[in-house]
């Protein structure tokens, strides 16, 4: 099968590092064709702006620029910039696409937040599918990654009991539940559970050796686990278009957890 | 009083631009010192690297670049990059801060999210203070930021139901928590309640006037409103090193809500 792995660290010689090279040839032992993008190796452009529309960049200074519109025009028109239309190709070619970073300030890094922002066009991964009574369009379950599988790999400086139902930074699930859900399920991928590592700094041979063992067992099994169960939006749990949970559904229970079945 | 007003569209004569426009006119008038940060304005460099020290800009290729150790080090030394602590200076003399953003795959933009990784250096905005069993660092609470209020003005293109307690893009409140919380109670900031506008596509002049209004009246106030109760870390409510709530708070109550008192 085919995998994309995207990658958002600065330093090769980290553990970070060491885990993409043995992601890589773990899955590539399996079989597996991997494609990388090193963000940082690419000097990928993290600010979406007008210079990401071919037929802006030499735009008259008074014309506005609209992020959302522009962003479908060259899409539809193939005038994206080349680097977003290449992810655009890695991502309809991948079986499953990896997302690795350390979680800087609850979240991920700047240059992976800009591949998103800016890969992620209007009419490829948002704007998709008929808005009408019955469907607010192809997303959360449906969309253009329909069929694709993901997966989040995660190394944080905290400890796990921070990160713990009563822990002070919030719950992991909850910190990544806008890049689970809101990035990952909203374009139609099937979201694998993390693999997070704690406390980073802490990490012996004897450490790593097992960290590996474990992340291993997980590639092995990218195909085979079962996804997170995020509800599909325009599959009945949900009233159009105010696109709350229906009332019979969970009675009572809200916030993120209300969107797993 | 000072304000510093973090903005982050890429378009002048968007909403957002309106917006800031009105904002720093409003707190002009009613006598505060006013600094914009318009990072796309100021080419923000987003992305975090080993250039952000003065002294790694001509490392050896096979020096390993720490972001964390390289971060402190150029802060204590002096030897960050300028803009670094140009925005680090800002900072220190604003009494309240505004960081205003559109919301982007439930986040704020990569070049926004470029300058917190960038700005909050190790030794500024953490890894600051004692670690020891009674205190976990100056943080959440108490940090450089202490004495100084902050606050979010988000614009959204989806509706208010979306983000509703029930609503499928969960709600705002906890999608904004990881900011609020995590990135500006952190470093010690009294945080306000956010200031969010839904559906912003559908701004006609009416509501635009409204809009306004209402904003004024949340920057009239910004000195007098009470801040979003964070727990602070090192007050008692957090067994320490493990940072979880003590057994005999808020009992039974996870998640994000349960750092609210």
């Amino acid at each position: 099968m085919n995998i994309l792995l995207v990658y958002a660290h600065p330093e090769p010689k980290s553990l970070n590092g060491s885990l993409r090279r043995f992601s890589v040839k773990r899955l590539e032992k399996a079989g597996h064709v991997v494609q990388v993008s090193d963000l940082y190796a690419m000097k990928w452009k993290a600010s979406l702006d007008a210079d990401d529309s071919l037929d802006l960049q030499t735009r008259p200074s008074d014309m506005r620029f609209d992020p959302n519109l522009d962003s479908r025009r060259a899409f539809e028109s193939g005038r994206q910039s080349q680097d977003i239309a290449l992810e655009q190709d890695k991502l309809r070619w991948a079986d499953a696409v990896i997302l690795q970073f350390p979680l800087w300030w609850y979240s991920m890094p700047a240059i992976l937040k800009g591949w998103v922002d800016r890969v992620y066009a209007s009419g490829f991964a948002h704007g998709v599918g008929e808005h009408s009574d019955a469907r607010w369009g192809d997303r959360f379950g449906e969309g253009t990654m329909a069929g694709k599988r993901a997966m989040l790999i995660v190394t944080a400086g905290g400890w796990e009991s921070h990160y713990s139902p009563r822990g002070v930074n919030g719950p992991m699930d909850d910190i990544l539940f806008p890049i689970q859900h809101g990035i990952l399920y909203y374009p139609g991928f099937s979201v694998l559970p993390p693999f997070v590592l704690y406390r980073t700094s802490r990490t012996d041979e004897a450490r790593y050796s097992g960290i590996c063992d474990a992340l291993g067992q997980r590639l092995d099994d990218i195909f085979q686990t079962a996804p997170i169960p995020f509800r599909p939006q325009n599959g009945g749990a949900y009233d159009i278009p105010a696109l709350t949970l229906r009332a019979d559904i969970s009675p009572g229970t809200t916030g993120f957890a209300a969107h797993i079945a």
